[in-house]
């Protein structure tokens, strides 16, 4: 066998598996989508067959010795080859270093786990929950301690979603980022006129007749997606076919609306990708910090601009007549509201990174060995309390509201505030090429900021490490200084501060 | 390894096996229903991965171990794991009969065939359609001589259909049929006050909300299943996830209604298999003319009858108003409207089997060798002409109106009148088991009749035979005569004979 057959043989067994990969994911949007509602245990089963298909393939013994060979210097040549082999290297290491029965073990703990964290949530019984996270905890950790080989178990489980991202990084991120986050929601929290929540009645059709149109305003092509309704909004797929979900609350518009750009950031960044890459492993998004920098700077940058919302305001008076705010200057005040709210999915873009510190502390003393899951509860409570100023009055309100660690999604928070980092730079760098961008977004054009994203980052899929990709895109290394700089600005303005 | 150890290692592997080919029936389903338009190419590719797994998982030659340990005499007890074995022994040896690379040629043509079919029937272009039958027929030509291994090829074809079928066995049926359709379809046609069509305006929501209500009428379990719109319905999944598909016509309400009806039947089917034999192979329907027995016996003996239909009238005439029809007495007559047309999906129930009978010589021809593919336009529009008293006005209404043989799926057409003749005995033992039935079925009640074919046939799967299902589920042997004697008693009784 011949080196650069070596190589041909590992794509064509690895464009199998990424095939297969998709059809997993077709399977969970199935599930939250149209799945009829007496048939989870049989999805169980297929889910579960499907993946033990998965694990043997990325672990077949066969990639270590195409590796081998591929790897020999100078024979495998090219950016996207080298990066190619640098993925399919990483993920067979990663899946070889975990003994099939714990692999096995936190498969099956982390499908239960979601329902009882669904149920004890609903029943805010925190006590219910406990063993099992404690379980999935526990495997979690005895899977980071196999990854990490004598190296810190935290870094080794963040670096599932974020490769090359570190906890002392994002500590030492975090850690600038607090005093200037926690002294702007001071002066906004402290200005005169704070502006009023929107309330009114929105019925369902309008407000998904707006999103679906709103999504095209993005330039979702809906030829590779579509819109439906869940209970969570997700987007899920690539290549041809990525679809995303958006719910909706009759009395808050913005639930919907701002889901469905969210997720449409997701999915562009999917369909955007070189199609030459589909079926391999660059021909995803790069990491979830970066894919999360999609989704953020379409919603928060652009969708909550004082531009776009000028365009939105508009919009919202033809379709659903006078709710009671008078001016766009208004209407962008009310939609960008501060406000110190339990709950992270539906925080402001200052408290949300502070959710997220927040998290992220907590859960890297969990797998430290600092905090115990008995003692999960008092230290989110106190913690809360600390940072947000207001005593967490249920658990669904605390500990309970976030499905990640009973998915076992231990080192994912972080790629939140990643993600908004990202955006910050991202946005700068937008903004310094496309110098009429506001002008554009007044009239609901989003075109040559979302080309300018195509361009310069979405086309390029895992091409790159995740910070190269950014550093590309942008034309400087990324840092906090672009997101914080951002948010003074718009609340400074905003609030007239 | 001990016998019981072999028997529970296949069943294992069989598992799997089931609930990964689950997974392809409902990507199936997705395709046809939710799929974005320009996800064709990937689906395909996803369905080739999960293909080459399945392939790979029935060939598997631990298979062959398993069933000898399994099989060695006395070890394996107790009619179900005997039917398992069998199922699984056939098809092991049907899989293991065919050379991979020929299985392979053959899905390949087969996937894109389907859609070069589509397009010379859109363009009523038969020479554009030859070249890729020419080719489906040999490959499955070729593969007919691998499975019959000395023995009639097209045996072998309709062996994967209908276990126990042979083509001398339907041709003596048919045979002893035709006469007699013939006779009272020529008594039908002479009759005076010939009834008219049902015309006017249906609105798409109103025919969805009955057909969902229909669904409810026949039992339809929502909780497993759920109706969307596809171009050519169907049914798909088992167990606890078995959805149908409908269409929807607004000039012609009947169309959706039967389809409705005649999918629910298919699916009502799978759903009432025990569950314990759920991801096993005996898990299923036992072939296609059992199966469409169901079909045809919820939508037709069921849903055409003068009681039925009596019910149906009624909650018509609140649902749609004054439609043109004055009485239950007409609606009968014209819901069952006899008139030999080109399309075999909108027969009525005698000219039906007149289709399949021409469908099953034609096919036969082609498969001994004594049809050539260039002179099939041509066979067919003498036979039609012969059969049916019409010329053939166009290719879509003559040889390109069935995607069947773009498939491949040449000895599948025989299971249609296979499965009206079963479904003409179970009507005939039901009606003497449940002499009250009429009274039920005028009402919109079927639970006793849908509860009985559960209780006697539904329920077992493909525990027994083909005809052994029938024949245990009647109390008698099957035969042509019920259907033949129902189809003569019905139609004499609406036209007055």
């Amino acid at each position: 066998m011949s080196n650069t057959q070596a190589y041909a043989e590992l794509m064509a067994h690895q464009r199998q598996t990424e095939a297969l990969g998709l059809v997993m994911e077709r399977l969970g949007w199935d599930q939250e989508t149209m799945m009829p509602r007496a048939a989870s245990e049989q999805r169980g089963e297929e889910m579960a067959a499907l993946e033990s298909v998965l694990h043997a393939r990325k672990t077949d013994p066969r990639i270590g010795d195409w590796l081998d060979r591929a790897q020999a210097q100078g024979l495998v040549a090219g950016p996207a080859a080298e990066a190619q082999l640098r993925h399919i290297a990483r993920s067979y290491a990663r899946h070889t270093k975990v003994p099939a029965d714990l692999a096995e073990a936190l498969a099956r703990i982390t499908s239960t786990a979601q329902g009882i964290w669904a149920q004890a949530r609903a029943d805010e019984d925190i006590p219910a929950f406990l063993p099992t996270l404690k379980e999935v905890a526990h495997l979690r950790l005895l899977e980071a301690d196999c990854l990490a080989q004598g190296g810190d178990p935290y870094d080794a489980l963040i670096d599932d979603y974020e490769p090359g991202a570190t906890g002392k990084s994002l500590q030492a991120m975090f850690g600038t980022m607090r005093p200037r986050l926690v002294a702007l929601r001071e002066r906004v929290l402290a200005a005169p006129n704070q502006p009023k929540p929107i309330t009114g009645h929105f019925p369902q059709a309008a407000q998904l007749g707006f999103s679906r149109d709103m999504a095209g305003t993005f330039g979702y092509d809906f030829t590779r997606g579509r819109i439906d309704l869940a209970v969570h909004p997700f987007s899920s797929g690539t290549w041809q076919d990525s679809r995303i979900t958006t719910r909706v609350v009759e009395s808050d518009p913005f639930n919907c609306f701002y889901s469905t750009i969210h997720e449409v950031g997701h999915s562009a960044y999917e369909l955007a990708i070189d199609p030459a890459y589909a079926l391999t492993p660059i021909g995803h998004g790069c990491s979830m910090g970066v894919h999360e920098s999609q989704s953020r700077i379409y919603e928060n940058q652009m969708g909550r601009s004082a531009a776009f919302t000028a365009w939105m305001f508009g919009q919202m008076r033809q379709r659903f007549g006078d709710f009671g705010v008078g001016t766009a200057e208004d209407f962008a005040r009310r939609v960008n509201r501060v406000q110190p709210g339990f709950i992270r999915t539906e925080a402001d873009e200052i408290h949300y990174n502070l959710h997220i510190m927040m998290r992220f502390d907590l859960e890297r003393a969990l797998i430290r060995g600092d905090l115990g899951v008995d003692d999960l509860e008092s230290a989110w409570n106190d913690r809360f309390l600390a940072d947000f100023g207001t005593a967490v009055d249920r658990p669904s309100h605390g500990m309970l509201q976030d499905v990640h660690w009973s998915c076992g999604l231990f080192g994912y928070f972080p790629t939140y505030t990643l993600g908004n980092v990202y955006a910050g730079c991202l946005w700068k760098a937008l903004r310094r090429d496309l110098p009429a961008i506001d002008a554009d977004l007044a009239v609901g054009d989003t075109s040559a900021a979302t080309g300018w994203l195509r361009s310069n980052l979405q086309q390029h899929g895992g091409l790159h490490s995740p910070r190269e990709t950014i550093a590309r895109a942008c034309g400087f290394e990324p840092s906090e200084a672009p997101l914080l700089d951002y948010l003074e600005a718009k609340f400074e303005g905003l609030y007239a501060l």
